[in-house]
Order: C-alpha cells, then sequence, then structure tokens
C-alpha cells in the first residue's frame, strides 16, 4: 500500500467512526432521547459534525488528495483505492464550496423549517409556511451555486443523493413512465373494495406488533447479532457500521400486513448494510452507492416480495400464529389483492405501487421550477392541487393533505423525492434479473426460503457498497443500465392479473 | 467576564459534550448494543477518548490556564469560577503526567484483565488471574508515580476518585469504625431467619420488575422527561447531562424487594445529576463532587430510606397492587426486619450495612499493601481468607466467592473502594442533619411524601455539583466536617433495634 494512501485510510477511518457516532446520536435522539434532553442533543450533533468537516475539507486532507491524485495518474493504486480517492474527493470538494456562513444558515432554515411547517400543517395552512419554504428555495439556490453545475441549478442538489444524475436524464426517465402510469390509474376501477372481514379483526397491541416485525426482519435474514429494532414514531434504518444497523417501526398500525410491509422495508435497507463488505469499513465506501440504491434495497423486499401472493402464503400462518387468532389472514389471495389495489390518494404515503410515482412526478416538477425561478411560492397550492387532479383524478381537502403532507422542503432535502422513483425502477430491475438466475424463486419464497435471493443480491448489490456508481452497479448487477423497462413491465403484469381476476369473480 | 476565562468556557464546553458523547456510547453498549458491534464501538470509544484527552492536555490549554491563573491572582474570578479553574487545572495537570505510553498500556492492561478475571472467576481459580493482577499492580505504582505523591503511592490513586483524600485520612476512619463493626458482627445472632412467606412467593416476570423499578424511581421523584431506566446486567447509573440521566437495573432478580431496593440506589444517583445546576451544565462542575458523596447519594435513598419502616409502610400496598398479589409484602415489619438482618456472608454485594464495610476495609488493607509492596500476589488468596475469617467469621468457599468476587483490581480501579465506605459515612451524616431540619420526615415517608426531603438534599447538596470538595460540602450541609460519628450512631441504634425486637418475639 502507497504511503499517501496509508495516510488517507487512517484519517478516513476516524472521520467515519465520527459519523458513525452521529448515526447513534441520531438514532438515540429518535428512540430513548428523553424528552427534555433536546437541547443538549442538538450541542452534541453540531459539535461532532463541525469536527467531522473540519477533517474532511483541511488543507493537509486537500494536499493528501493532491499527492495521491499524482499517484493514481502513475496507476499506484488498485481499482479498489482508485474508487476510494474518487469518493473521499468528492465529499472534500462538496464540503470545501459550501461557505460555513451558508452551512450555518442552512442549518437554522432547516431547523425553524421543520418548526413551522409542523405548525402549519396542523392548522391546514400554507400561508404559514409560505414565508420560510421561500427563503429556504433561496437558500437552495445558493447551496447549487456554491457547489457549481453545468445545465441545471437542479443537478447539484440531485447529484447530493443521486451520484452522477442529472436533472435531464430524470426528465427522460419521467417521461417514459408518466403517461402509461396515467392511462392506467384512469383504466382502472378507481376503488378496490376494502375486505369487511379484514377490518373487523382487533388490532393487534404493541407488543404484538414487535413481535411481528421482528419476525418478519428474521424472516427474511436481518441478523440480530449486528442489529436491533425499536419503536420510534417514523419508521428509519440507521448504519452505524456493517456491524450495527438500527432499524425502526411503529408499533401503532391498525393493520397486521403494513406492521409486516414497513418492516419488509426498513430490513431491505439493513440487509444492505449488514452485507456491505467489511473490508470497507471505515472507508468512504462503505455505505450504500446512493440514495435510489438504498430505496431500491428497501423497496425490492417490500414490494416485489412484501406484495407478492407466494409471500402471503407463507407469511399468514406464522403471522396468525403469533397474532392467536384469524385476524383477516385466512385467505393469502385476499390478503394479496387487497395491498395491491390501485386506489388513487392525494397522500403519498397511503399510495399504491402503480400511483406513488405519479407523486414523485408531481414533486419533482414542482421543485425543478420553483428552483429555475418558473413559479412563485404563492402559487403552489392551486398547482398542486390542479396537477394532483389531472395525473390521479383526486383533489386534495385541504392543504395538509396537499402541498404541506411532505416534511422534504422544510427540512432542506431539495432533490431527494427522484430517488424514491429511481429506486422503484432499480428495484424492478434488480429483482426481473434475480428472477432469471433463480428459476425457483416462488415455491422458495412460499415456503419461507429467502437466503438464495438474499445471497444473489450479497453477491451482486449489498457487497459492493459504494465501489461503484450507481449505474456500474447496475450494469454488473442486471447485464443492462438502469432503464423503466422492468419496472413498467412488472406493473403492467400486476394490472392485467388485477382486472382478470377481477372478471373472474 | 474576562475575555480568557469566556475562552476556557468555549473550550470546556466542548470537551464536556464529547464526554457526554462518551457516555452515551457507554450506556448504549451496556443497554441496547447489539453483540456482535463490539470491536466497532472500541474504536468509537478511543477515538473520542482520544480527541478529549489532546484537547485537555494541549499546550494551547496549559497556556490559558496559567493566564487565567494570573487573572484569579489579581482577583478577576468570582468564586465559582475560580472553582471551575481549580477543576479544569487538575484535569489538565493529571492529564499531562501519565504519559501517552502508560495510558494505552494501561487501557491494554484492563482490556486484557478483565477477560482474564472472568475466566479465572468462572473457574474458580486464583492461578490464572495471578499474572495480570501482577502486571496491574505495577501499572497502578507507575500510575501513581507518574501523578506523584508526597506521603503514600496509594494517595494518588484515591486521589482520582476522592479528590484531596489520602490514605492517611482513610486509615484514620477505617480505624475508627472497625473495631466496633467487628464487635457487633460478633454480637449479633449470625443467622435472620429469612419469613417462608417469603420464599414461597412467584418470582416477579421482568415487565413486573421493569413496573416496580419505574414505580419506586419515580416514587422518590426521579424526572423520567430528563432521564429513563433501562435494563443491563449490572445495575449503573450515567449521567449524560442534567436534562438526560439514565438508569439501569437488572430484572431478574427473585425477590420484589430486591429490586426496589436496587432501583433506589440507582435513582439516588439520577436525584443527584439531575439536580446539579443547570448553570453548570458544560463546566467540569456539573457532576458529582466525588465518589464517594455520589455513592452517599444512592446509599441514602437505599439504606436511610429503602431500609426503614416508613418506606415500607409506604411502599408493600403499591407493590402488592403492582404485582397483583400478598408476595410476602403482607406485613411492613416483617420486610423491615429482614432486609436489615446481619448475616456476615464472603461476598460484599450481599452484605448488610453493618458488614459492608467490613468488606471494604478488608480490600483497602489489601491494595494498600499490594502497591506499598509489602505482601505478593501469590500470597493474596490465603491472605484475603484469613482476614475474611477475622473480621465476619465467614470463609469463603473458593476464589470466586473469595478473592475473585469484584471486577474492581481487574479493570484497574486501585484506590475506589474506600469511596463506598466515604459514601455510607457521608450518607449517615447529611441523613441526620437533613432528619433534624424535618421533623416530620417519618410521617412523610409513611405517606409516600418524598418531596421535602428531596428539596432539602437539592439545596444543601444535589445543587451544587463540583463547586466544593467534598469535605467544604460536608460542612456547608451538616454544620460539620466529615466523621464516621452519624454512621456509627445510625447503625447502632439498628442493631440494638432489632435485639430489642427480637427479645420480644
Amino acid at each position: 500500500m502507497h504511503p499517501a494512501y496509508r495516510r488517507l485510510l487512517r484519517e478516513v477511518t476516524e472521520i467515519t467512526l465520527l459519523q458513525s457516532v452521529q448515526s447513534l446520536l441520531a438514532w438515540d435522539q429518535e428512540t430513548c432521547m428523553p424528552s427534555r434532553a433536546a437541547p443538549t442533543r442538538e450541542s452534541q450533533s453540531a459539535l461532532l459534525a463541525k469536527n467531522t468537516h473540519q477533517r474532511l475539507v483541511a488543507p493537509e486532507m486537500g494536499e493528501l488528495l493532491e499527492t495521491l491524485r499524482e499517484v493514481d495518474r502513475h496507476g499506484q493504486l488498485d481499482p479498489e483505492q482508485a474508487a476510494h480517492l474518487r469518493e473521499v474527493r468528492r465529499a472534500h470538494h462538496r464540503g470545501k464550496r459550501l461557505p460555513g456562513e451558508l452551512v450555518e444558515q442552512l442549518a437554522r432554515a432547516r431547523a425553524r423549517g421543520v418548526q413551522t411547517w409542523l405548525r402549519a400543517r396542523r392548522q391546514r395552512d400554507f400561508e404559514l409556511f409560505a414565508p420560510v419554504l421561500r427563503e429556504m428555495v433561496s437558500l437552495q439556490r445558493q447551496v447549487a451555486n456554491a457547489y457549481g453545475y453545468e445545465e441545471s441549478v437542479y443537478d447539484p442538489l440531485l447529484d447530493e443523493y443521486e451520484p452522477g444524475m442529472t436533472c435531464r436524464q430524470m426528465e427522460v426517465v419521467f417521461g417514459e413512465v408518466k403517461g402509461k402510469l396515467i392511462r392506467w390509474v384512469a383504466s382502472c376501477e378507481a376503488v378496490v373494495e376494502v375486505k369487511k372481514s379484514l377490518e373487523a379483526v382487533e388490532i393487534p397491541s404493541a407488543p404484538q406488533q414487535a413481535a411481528l416485525a421482528n419476525w418478519a426482519a428474521r424472516a427474511i435474514g436481518f441478523d440480530f447479532q449486528r442489529g436491533r429494532l425499536d419503536e420510534s414514531v417514523h419508521p428509519f434504518t440507521l448504519g452505524i457500521s456493517s456491524r450495527d444497523v438500527r432499524l425502526t417501526n411503529r408499533f401503532s398500525w391498525a393493520d397486521p400486513v403494513r406492521v409486516v410491509l414497513a418492516t419488509l422495508h426498513e430490513a431491505g435497507h439493513g440487509l444492505y448494510r449488514q452485507a456491505i463488505d467489511p473490508k470497507y469499513d471505515g472507508t468512504l465506501l462503505g455505505q450504500p452507492t446512493s440514495c435510489g440504491m438504498d430505496e431500491a434495497q428497501a423497496r425490492l423486499w417490500e414490494n416485489m416480495i412484501g406484495r407478492s401472493r407466494a409471500f402471503w402464503t407463507f407469511a399468514r400462518r406464522r403471522m396468525q400464529k403469533l397474532l392467536g387468532g384469524d385476524n383477516g389472514l385466512a385467505v393469502a389471495d385476499e390478503i394479496h389483492d387487497r395491498i395491491n389495489g390501485v386506489r388513487p390518494s392525494p397522500v403519498r404515503i397511503d399510495a399504491d405501487e402503480v400511483t406513488y410515482n405519479l407523486h414523485i412526478i408531481l414533486r419533482f416538477e414542482i421543485e425543478r421550477e420553483l428552483l429555475a425561478g418558473g413559479i412563485d411560492v404563492e402559487e403552489l397550492p392551486s398547482l398542486w392541487n390542479r396537477r394532483m387532479e389531472e395525473y390521479l383524478g383526486v383533489y386534495p381537502r385541504d392543504d395538509a393533505e396537499g402541498i404541506l403532507q411532505d416534511i422534504h422542503w422544510a427540512d432542506g432535502c431539495f432533490g431527494y423525492f427522484p430517488t424514491y422513483t429511481l429506486g422503484n425502477l432499480y428495484a424492478a430491475q434488480i429483482f426481473a434479473a434475480a428472477c432469471a438466475d433463480l428459476p425457483h424463486i416462488e415455491a422458495q419464497i412460499e415456503r419461507g426460503c429467502f437466503a438464495p435471493l438474499r445471497r444473489w443480491l450479497r453477491e451482486k448489490v449489498y457487497r459492493h457498497g459504494r465501489r461503484f456508481t450507481a449505474t456500474e452497479l447496475m450494469v454488473r448487477a442486471t447485464g443492462k443500465p438502469p432503464s423503466s423497462e422492468s419496472f413498467l413491465n412488472y406493473l403492467k403484469a400486476k394490472v392485467s392479473l388485477k382486472s382478470g381476476r377481477r372478471r373472474s369473480v
């Protein structure tokens, strides 16, 4: 190993350790921290963030990276070292470009944004939120300008979550799916009746929900010696290291099926993190390659597995045993039909697989136009509602159900939404490739045997961490660059399957 | 505020924040961390410890402290600032005296020590532990020499836990109590029969124990908005800040009374930390003034309150309700007698209040002689057993029940044991002063009304944190420097009370 690279490793190991401690602070804040400890926690997190940032952008780090660029030019780094150098350079240069003052302004605006958004949503009144959103849009433009861009002011923001992705590429992707999805939604019967049998069941108690969640995560192979599952208000997953992955779930769902789907989602994130090659520990390669790829692993287990007939053939009996009753889980087909019904709703997190991406497209279009200065904040609610009607045929009752439903803009996460759709696309394409390689996958899932799929995913996707870009990884795993083809085929099969079934009733 | 002092505050605030994060890492390790995450946790903790130490002993810190010494000499610091300067100087100079190499050697020896001790104790064989103990004694001597001392090699080690306390002072204290305690033990009937009714009760389930523990902590005023209570193998308390205090308890005791006593102990530590004046947040004054004073607050609630007849008059009914049955809690007097029986046992943590300090004296004598080179490690087991017989009239069955019972030496905590006895002495003296000021305290406790005592303790002890030394604090709180008088009076009353009751049966 080149001595300069060894020095880089030593420094980056400490930086990633500091970041892992920040993750633990964040996890504790959402799961354990006493309510009144918030001010101390804010100071602890801010201090570690400052220390991490200082080390990342230090002039010595800059010099070391320049040295290593030369070393790399002379072919003295192996491909993994070169990939790691790429990631550290990226983090260093992005970190250096943001002036400290802007970082602070942004942090304050985010804190104020979230507080104001909460109040505005409670009062169902966008007017309250409008001023802070206007300020946030302006700050996001400053951030984009600080990072710099060639084509679109949206690019450097998107690049934060999906490295290398551009606004133009996203427009192509969304262009391919938007028309088809709108047509499919219009052609589906608007509401699939929810089985009465299911509404009548008793709501599982919190300990029963915890047991269900633990069972589901364990069933698909989440390793509880290297992770845990706790309760939080909003489900999330945090990888402190590949040896310490923390899932959370709400234990207050009315529907046991929803508990399991939410768990499969988080455990999908968790399986990814637990299977990243341990040789990447202490490097920037030891994390998901992009938010879209991370989301894909969650959606694959939640949707391709969790919404399949095969899964419920396996799962419903175990769940009945855990819940000690019928609980509307008697017939796998009924569960399957219910969770695959196409039901346009104004609320993204209630969306089925067909309508979900139309929610994303709407947000992407609006935030792109906002940043480009094409629309004013005041016009947003009516624009939102008009498009919702156009794409989904539904009209929000009020701002809380409309423009105020998501936290992302309040929290300064412009450019994040598209990664949800990328995740869906990646997931379908990866799952199609897995099915081609695993001819008996359906029978295996019906038996609760997930190891073959997990092994395939580990080998093709998980273990590589950030070694490859998302596009490189897709080519390696599926033989093709990412596209919307598999996703549209997958959805089309579901839509026609359902029409077929409905006719036969 | 003098600008140099302001600079000190800024620096110390960051140091204490880093320390508070280390506390959270330690808490998480004992309560939540997945088993296989240990290697990452070791690296996280070591990195933060290194960063904290570097900042504390930095040359710039040394210069700042020199400047402030001059500022103080010119009377430009108020008494609180001067007290804080004293604490930072102490930490800086102690930190600087330990060579980095010795710190590392010690850390490695502790890790190896604990591992070897665990194995030796399992195999009940001191021979396995002897080599690492010999090495640890030698390292502790090096540490003492690095710190420097005037009279005894034991002094700088004791000073770590009880600032300002010396071996000679401890010898005086122990000299006052040792003879009396040995006589009292000999004059008591050796074994007080345990009520059959109590042995027959069903062992509370883990959730019942958790409910009991939460009830007991809340009953005496522990604030769950600024703290929590979780399960761990060994009960402990960690103050992350005055707003975030974490208690733990075992939920596997057979006896519900033991659950409550162990909880009162930890909640006593917790009340102290929660009531330290918030103006000391982010300074070295925001912590207990010494290990002995910290232990005193735990022992006061565990023993003076938790082993009183008044407490059980109040507690037994609530506990019966929580446990849903008689559970041997029918008669307060029976509970009181049982938990106040004098039963010499070779095991410290099973000791009653009379025999407890004889266990400590034995350990103090041995570690003092070990460090002075007066005895060899090989002779320890037989020396231990002989003294145990001499002081307590019992003889350990094997090394696990004898010399190997405590983790302290394996973990490098030489000089810690005396603080247990200091805690008992402080507690009795503080409680006597409280009782003199609160004439209705017994009736209040019988009603479960702990607020008057808690307010008294907050005013006289808790809020001051490390503002005063332990001796200064005792004078302020009780009007007298610490002595063994109150403790001996308190115990004597208990011993004769018991004889009296026994005669009347």
